[in-house]
């Protein structure tokens, strides 16, 4: 069982234990949690491979995916987690599969042959993507529009790292791992200290226009 | 013409018909109620087809698909439906894509080679992925997360027995339409009776935390 | 660089505005700027390419497709445009992207040897497509599903005609930029004007039903 399945795996319990998390706290039923946590956990990962058209999405072939969701939506249930600090539990599990998926995404992606540039793009996209789709089903704006803490920006570095030690023959799995970590930090430090980056529109923001 | 076309069509007509009639009550205006209804309609089976990486979707194959949703669109656009009770109807079409798109996604699946558990979850996919489709792209939280009623269990199920019948080489269009009318009662009555299953954050929710 | 490929670029470009304008406006960042550009600009013609099923979407081989959303966002952050009359720029240049988007995406179709039917319904899907993501990620009610003004018509009347240029061997840059204008003009005409459809309940609407 090789290291970037591993990773893979950990992305997608983690964002699966934030989908049934979020599942939770709007009082949907257990079967929505394994639903919100099966979509945010394989989402991302299913966009990748559509996209570099894989014959068939990872998820729908190696039914070992389909455990994570599973377990996520009980330890959720049984409240192993705690029900305090509810919203950072579900931010830190994010960060987690945000991080991984940052770093697997890229991978897959250079390893589907595309460019570096395009690599990184897609590493990018499967590491939101999940978190958008959990958002956006559950009907609230999507936590990397929210300003406060940087959400892409660590995947950004991140994927960028990834294609660069690929590039130059650095990667391996503790070079993987030191990536995820650093953007997993990058982002629950954001969160911790408010660190933010300009708003869309500058100093004079069009939101504050009378229209 | 084969049975699972039609099961098929009756599934597109149907999901058409329950985003039409959203669109109806939203007041969007009819070509709002024709994409509504398309996306509804089509939405589920189009996923279906670019996972299972069928070379074209079926939806843009063969024009007939597009039938259903101009049809629908036609028929709540003059009220053939009525506009009393108007929840009650849409609630009831969209029970009956369920309990069709259950079956032939799960048939499709099984037919493009998948394997048994990943194919009822993609059949499950299928079937929930319109009614989720039309109530995100409308802006609403979608019906699959309200506890009142059971949505996905009767899929699953459904999506199980037509796997479980293949495998024993009983599936025939007489099994599938018994399957596809268990889900359809089981979804009803369960809005009729406000059957539950318990909430995703079990007795203490982390809903009722406050953060 | 072909003409098409020139067209493909200004609609993306134009979406990515229309996206980095509506991130701006709801006090989104930069980096949200970028992503929801990105996401406008590409994402229809994405879909479009996932559904004729391209070995890999154009734009994850093209780089250069990239240079628009990032423009986009440096634009709208420097207000270029202006911030007053936000909302009406927003429209203008969802327009632009709506009217090129039918003519590259029905050609598209048409060139992956796709029926004339089914060729325009895909020009359509990707004309609505990226303009249906951005205000879905953003938490809003599509632009489409606003009664007031027609958007879908005009996408659907250029696609007939590139749809039936093409059969006809007319289409060429000069038909294709003419196709363009057109839809532009339907769009911004119908939004200046008022211009409607008839409700999608008709006369007396479901959606005054009391339920």
């Amino acid at each position: 069982m090789d290291i970037l399945l591993i990773l893979d795996l950990f992305g997608t319990f983690f964002f699966a234990v934030s989908g049934c998390l979020l599942a939770a706290r709007r009082n949907f039923d257990i079967v929505g949690s394994l639903l919100l946590g099966s979509l945010v956990g394989l989402g991302g990962g299913v966009i990748r491979d559509l996209i570099i058209s894989q014959s068939v999405p990872t998820a729908f072939v190696e039914p070992i995916y389909l455990v994570a969701p599973v377990l996520a939506a009980v330890i959720v249930y049984f409240h192993v987690l705690g029900v305090q600090r509810f919203r950072r539990t579900l931010l830190i599990f994010d960060a987690g599969g945000l991080a991984l998926f940052c770093v697997t995404g890229t991978l897959k992606a250079l390893d589907s042959g595309m460019g570096p540039v395009t690599s990184a793009v897609l590493g990018i996209t499967t590491a939101v993507g999940g978190g958008v789709l959990r958002d956006v089903v559950a009907n609230e704006v999507p936590q990397i529009f929210n300003p406060r803490g940087v959400y892409a920006v660590p995947a950004m570095l991140g994927a960028s790292l990834v294609t660069l030690f690929s590039q130059l023959g650095w990667f391996n799995a503790y070079t993987g791992t030191a990536v995820a970590t650093v953007v997993f930090l990058l982002r629950v430090l954001s969160l911790r200290f408010g660190w933010r980056v300009p708003l869309a529109g500058g100093a004079k923001n069009p939101g504050s226009a009378t229209d």
